[in-house]
């Protein structure tokens, strides 16, 4: 009995850290949408959201049979209790590559993107990646000293974040008001996807140690 | 001890619904900030957002505390399970609010918005704030038909963001990038705050009938 159940909570474990994959893969895919105008690329991760909506489902169903069943206590409950935040968090990620993939395939075949910008998303992707690279390791690892890196991982998102306001609300700008309005978007997409990472470090971070890091405070750009 | 249990399992419902109003009463304060500029509202939703995040951390603890110390089953584990993800939207709801607040207090004594979309901000908060007003309700009558009817209610919010797009990218459109980059990102605030309202719903019709009906489809505006 008590082996089967460590068998479905290390079941679930490997559920969240899939889950957390194919976040990261669907932000990849959408950024390659996004800087190559490539409609195959976007179409595949708004296709793929589907698997990310039932696994969503298939990982609440096994937490919440293991509260049901198993009566768990102290760490592994937390590692359940942490379980069921990290989900929303996971699949919240993989909405907001579909949001950038959406972008780009209405725009298909033109880039949304004028050259003024596209260096600095090339950047916030790539930091949103890594970071989303970084919450699968701890998920998997359950390293807490990983998890608290996440959030010094995101003040160079929070600074591309900034930077590309900078450049939007410049009286420099000369692109039409659609383009920057897709843009603040699409930054702001980019910036959320790497706060829920950083989310997924703090509850890494409970589930191993009791204790929960206050959250950041919340600035607008 | 049962009692007990009952007594504390009453007190989280009280909390959530707390909570919830702590959020619509962010966002009406963050509207009045919004549409007439008023510096001390804005104050007010961002000072506020601190007993937000004081009532989040209680109500997990106490979530947590109901599934070490009683081993709840059935509809009670469901309650507390939906609550520990509704406790997030919620937190979620305050913390939109507190980003309309603070683009107000930035652009304090000016107003943010341009005429031709202060109509439909008016109309956005009002469909906002009674999705909320619905949520706080359903969370404290458990009525699963309610719950249900906020995903209609959402439909006048999707409705007014397509028509806040068409404004902000129409050629017509004569207000600066600024301006128009500051409306896209108010318009998505109040839509995320509809959308989280409508998943309070969801988690309710859970915690009552032990079925999740299937989220939402991704849209873009």
């Amino acid at each position: 009995m008590r082996s089967a159940y460590h068998h479905q909570l290390a079941e679930l474990t490997v559920q969240l850290g899939e889950m957390c994959g194919l976040a990261n893969e669907a932000m990849r895919g959408a950024t390659e949408a996004l800087l190559s105008a490539d409609l195959d690329a976007a179409e595949q991760v708004i296709d793929d959201h589907e698997r990310m909506v039932v696994m969503r489902e298939r990982a609440e169903r096994q937490a919440f049979a293991l509260l049901a069943l198993q009566q768990p206590v102290a760490g592994e409950l937390r590692a359940i209790f942490s379980a069921i935040q990290i989900i929303a968090d996971i699949e919240r990620m993989g909405a907001l590559a579909v949001h950038i993939a959406k972008i780009a395939r209405r725009e298909h075949p033109n880039r949304v993107l004028p050259d003024e910008v596209r260096a600095c998303f090339a950047d916030m992707a790539k930091v949103a990646i890594a970071l989303g690279d970084s919450a699968k390791q701890v998920l998997i690892s359950h390293d807490p000293e990983g998890a608290a890196r996440l959030r010094e991982e995101d003040d160079a998102m929070d600074e591309l974040y900034r930077h590309l306001f900078k450049v939007l609300l410049d009286q420099d700008w000369t692109d039409s008001v659609p383009v920057a309005v897709d843009a603040a978007l699409l930054g702001r997409f980019y910036e959320r996807f790497a706060d829920h990472a950083v989310e997924v470090g703090r509850r890494v971070i409970f589930m191993v140690s009791g204790d929960l890091p206050a959250p950041d405070e919340i600035s607008t750009y």
